[in-house]
């Protein structure tokens, strides 16, 4: 189904982490890879040109809010998403049934805070309210626009056109994503459907020069995640994500990747959906994830949270006001090169913008550094090492992951 | 009262309108010059690489700002002004008493859009109140901070000690700025306090590498003007600004000029403070200003008010929904370079920052590319064609400086 300019080629192996390489018309990925998230066709505060020059490879878009706005078909009339937002590397889109779903599953149990119940994935819609949002059946999902109200239709063919409209290189099949708290039934009727629209996603999938990765889901639950590993992993996607919930801590989510990864075809590139806290990419990379994308580095960078090596800081804190000292000393973006903490933390108490810029700036370039630095260890067999030196300095943030630090 | 950094040469004369060049202990500006405003110690949305990329030679911070947060004394203890914020070349600060005022008799006389009032010199206050927030008298002004409500006194001589510790390069004396709606006897009574002011601002400024500028005060009427230039022109200041009321028009701005530019020592520099429109900058460098500050630019960016040729288009408009051209077709500017007009509106509608920084990069490259255009065309005796043409192409825009054209 995909043409000369796309692949995945694994150049090293350690245990079941691999280094490998996705070639995209837009450029190579080099693996494991970080894809920072760029929701509504901008990565938030930054320009193409401070993405490359912090070395991303790729970025995520989201289907759910291109759709809605300013649409797909408007993006297409002008080139595709690469030329809108003049981005000229790899670009993935996920399926927008996560935003579509998460929107309407969330308010029916009643949970106010959908970005604790989806943590990373994606942005977080801006005013929930109790009103019902979504309805699921074997065609699609029927959802309320989260901008002016209306009714909308995803469906898998939909989902595979709109991202075909979009012209994304790596895309993704439409699935259902369950949450934590849906029980076993639910969960295994859930993921019984996605494997039905996973077929409807290889049918509807006609350009060959994307990559379509099928989604595994299953929740938490061991016996579900290794049937849809092998029912997914059997068909002929170009690469294999894994979604859905991961459970409630990072043992939960460690276990969803030892059922299902060992089920997958080795020679296909594995995504992780909405994954990529600092400690994540070692515990993952190691049992053999290729990319992940997350909001976290960038949605905490708004909120002031910023990785160190020592751990994450809230600049906020009135500890920073006369530190002289930069984020991170030996930090080579352009942030720690030019500005102390005292100065970035009047940027947030004051709420400049330029304070969102230069924290997003300074976190990405934290975490695909630290990427670079893990396929480096993969190449030449350190990997331990740095894993154990990283968790020695590393404190794990008190907050959950994707909440905010505030 | 300056050292060998500070000087001003007048280079080059044509009628009143002249070429020179301002020397500071951060480097020249050459004149006529436009300082984009940092309020907070940031140009919104802007780093220091961005503001230099653009050829900003000189930028003006408010003192206001600053010595409420983060305060004077800690910025002077971080290596002043310059360091904290990064920016290597000139800086400009006003002496605070422009806010101080604004607020309390904007409040005063009941009129809630104060930035119609005090076009384009400062940020409005974020949140007015109908409370009575300033209180005058010959010692200085009280006035209630519009972070933490605090009381708060600057006086000629804290106004000077606290430009002292930011360590600008060049500085402003205290004055009273009344308004359009002050009649001529609280006018001349306001400005006769200007002037014993600009006497204990002298005495108070020891720095003598802050080139410090006396400011021309008297409202709309005439006999206080030329009163206010003789007396302000006869003291020893630095430089010469002109603030305060303007009139109602670009009229009556033209006609402060030409009542007090003449009456000032013709080898002193000339500010004019919080005017900056690309239409006054032709209007005023033909009667002899030599620099101008202004938020518009940059203000009317996160707006979506983008400069062209022809004039101020609001990139918010359904009918760039689709437009694939940049802002301005031949613009050298990263924005122009690099997106069109529909992805700047997505931006803009979608409410991301990035969108406001674009936009802001795109107005200040504008402004300051046309002010050395001006400069060139002074040298080369083409002033008048450059501005007869530019004003034959510039439509005016309908909406009244320093307002929002939402």
């Amino acid at each position: 189904m995909t043409d000369a300019t796309l692949g995945f080629e694994i150049r090293a192996q350690l245990g079941a982490a691999r280094v490998g390489r996705i070639s995209t018309p837009h450029g190579d990925v080099d693996t494991p890879a970080f894809f920072p998230v760029g929701t509504q066709a901008t990565v938030k505060t930054l320009t193409p040109d401070d993405l490359l020059s912090i070395g991303t490879q790729g970025i995520l878009a989201n289907t759910y809010h291109l759709f809605l706005r300013p649409g797909a078909e408007l993006i297409e009339r002008l080139g595709g998403l690469h030329r809108f937002m003049a981005w000229p590397k790899t670009i993935m889109t996920d399926s927008g049934g996560y935003q579509a779903f998460s929107l309407g599953l969330a308010l029916e149990h009643g949970v106010g805070k959908i970005a604790k119940m989806f943590p990373g994935s994606a942005e977080a819609p801006a005013r929930p309210t109790r009103k019902r949002l979504a309805r699921i059946d074997e065609v699609g999902v029927e959802f309320a626009s989260h901008l002016d109200g209306s009714r909308q239709l995803l469906t898998p063919e939909i989902s595979i056109r709109v991202q075909q409209q979009l012209g994304a290189d790596l895309i993704l099949a439409f699935d259902e994503c369950t949450s934590p708290l849906s029980d076993y039934d639910y969960t295994r009727a859930a993921m019984e459907r996605t494997h039905r629209w996973a077929n409807r996603c290889l049918d509807a999938w006609t350009s060959t020069h994307q990559g379509l990765y099928g989604i595994v889901q299953g929740g938490a639950y061991p016996d579900l995640r290794e049937q849809s590993a092998r029912f997914i992993g059997g068909l002929p996607f170009f690469g294999m994500a894994i979604g859905g919930s991961l459970g409630r801590s990072k043992d939960d989510m460690h276990h969803v990747l030892e059922w299902t990864i060992p089920l997958l075809p080795p020679e296909k590139p594995r995504h992780l959906l909405g994954i990529g806290e600092p400690t994540d990419l070692f515990s993952c990379v190691e049992r053999g994830i290729d990319s992940f994308d997350c909001v976290a580095p960038t949605r905490l960078a708004r909120h002031g949270g910023l990785y160190t090596s020592t751990g994450r800081l809230n600049i906020r804190r009135t500890e920073y006001r006369e530190d002289v000292s930069p984020i991170e000393a030996g930090c080579g973006c352009y942030t720690c090169r030019t500005f102390s903490r005292a100065y970035l933390r009047h940027l947030f108490v004051a709420e400049e913008i330029l304070g969102y810029r230069l924290a997003t700036l300074h976190n990405l370039h934290f975490i695909l550094t630290l990427m670079a630095h893990i396929r480096q260890s993969i190449l030449d067999g350190s990997f331990a090492d740095l894993k154990r030196d990283f968790l020695a300095r590393y404190r794990a943030p008190a907050t959950p992951l994707g909440a905010s630090p505030a």
